[in-house]
């Protein structure tokens, strides 16, 4: 399914006084992953929002394993994939390589969701074409 | 086995544009919640790193499962508690309420860890005294 | 003018590789304790922003000083108060100590908003109400 | 004196419930933004902590003052520069741009800091070689 890839670096910001990752950072690098593999398949989030009228994809289940520490300056891959898609769920996977080593596995299932009249958080189906991008190659 | 609750009231700078806890925050208020449990009973983390030497206790493994969203102003109560204790390592499962309501469930498998001589973490087997209090009932 | 105080405990989360708070978790910490001012007043945010329609206090101008590090574990106090109080502005000054020693002080300048038609962040008159509690006597 | 440009895209994560950029946030972009300055001179924040034995350089007084918002999904520039080059402690001024206005500037006093042998941090005389490419032109 479509998939992408992109570098970060490990910021001093994000580290902790063992001198590693502090683990919830790695979510926020994941969750703005999943954001750029929408912007790569030309699904800007801002369109999302705006013009589709989609607040985001609340997350449902998340779980990550992780092999290998990280350090600050520590330059890495995040390659991200979608790995299930569903009529208004769907799944995605992370890998965070570190010098060529798998360092953390994440799996993600989220909810294409909008705010219905009380405000509140509801699913909601995702566009066909929407959907046949998530499902092509990238 | 031992469990401890605390308070948590959500922050402004915890929640998203969706107006709800962004969700790498949640693991953040997790990891805090495994210092107040091993605080608790009476191990503060300050005592393991100056006393023991031990730096802390890295993640392996960790999953959320977010069943409702919970937003800025929120009171939440997070009850957590050792699910298994190893040689060198434990489970804990931490479960969010809001308003009555499970919101988030997350499980951990976390290492005691301490540097070798090259810097790197490496696991340590828990002392006797630690491993006896997790294993009691709080 | 009105004023607070709040006990806060330092996360191994907040601090960085040289031990000691990342310094912009000081600021979500004053951001936090100038929500704590207005609910000690009687005014929770919830209020201001279901009720009065504000989304909140955009930061306008803000500066800290660090005279000591806090590390993780370290319960810090901080004290906050109205240095000002505009027709649509106001300002606060934080003032964290860590046993007994001024560590952190911070001096804040907002600004009362609302969102106007077209959905910009737009100041707007402080209620007298709340205008006469900021000036009070905590 | 030498200085530095980078790119930055707003994350969802960084932004609060007003849909804009939670201020502390600022702090940790431009705290990045330092590192950069340093890496654009050709001294990796690696290579002085690991090989000049300096563990970074603790903030003393920071000020940011704020034009105008961000957003979610913004790409924004923020231009930094030193602006004053001491024995042991240095000024630098960040500039970040959004849309080719300035949104936000701040600016920074920080002290180049070691460990002493009680494990307290202390300010020590910048080298030579470094503070001559700090004064120099980028």
């Amino acid at each position: 399914m479509f998939n992408n890839e992109r570098q970060v670096q490990i910021e001093w910001g994000d580290c902790d006084p063992a001198d590693i990752v502090f683990y919830p950072r790695y979510f926020a690098y994941f969750d703005a992953s999943t954001g750029a593999l929408f912007e790569a398949m030309g699904v800007s989030l801002r369109y999302i929002r705006d013009v589709l009228k989609t607040v985001g994809f609340p997350m449902v289940d998340t779980r990550s394993q992780f092999f290998k520490p990280s350090k600050y300056g520590d330059k890495v891959t995040i390659k991200s994939e979608f790995t299930e898609v569903g009529r208004a769920s769907f799944g995605i996977r992370h890998q965070l390589f570190n010098d060529g080593d798998l360092a953390v596995e994440c799996t993600e299932k989220r909810v294409w969701a909008c705010l219905n009249a009380e405000g509140d958080l509801k699913a909601k189906t995702i566009p066909d074409d929407i959907r046949a991008k998530m499902l092509s190659h990238g």
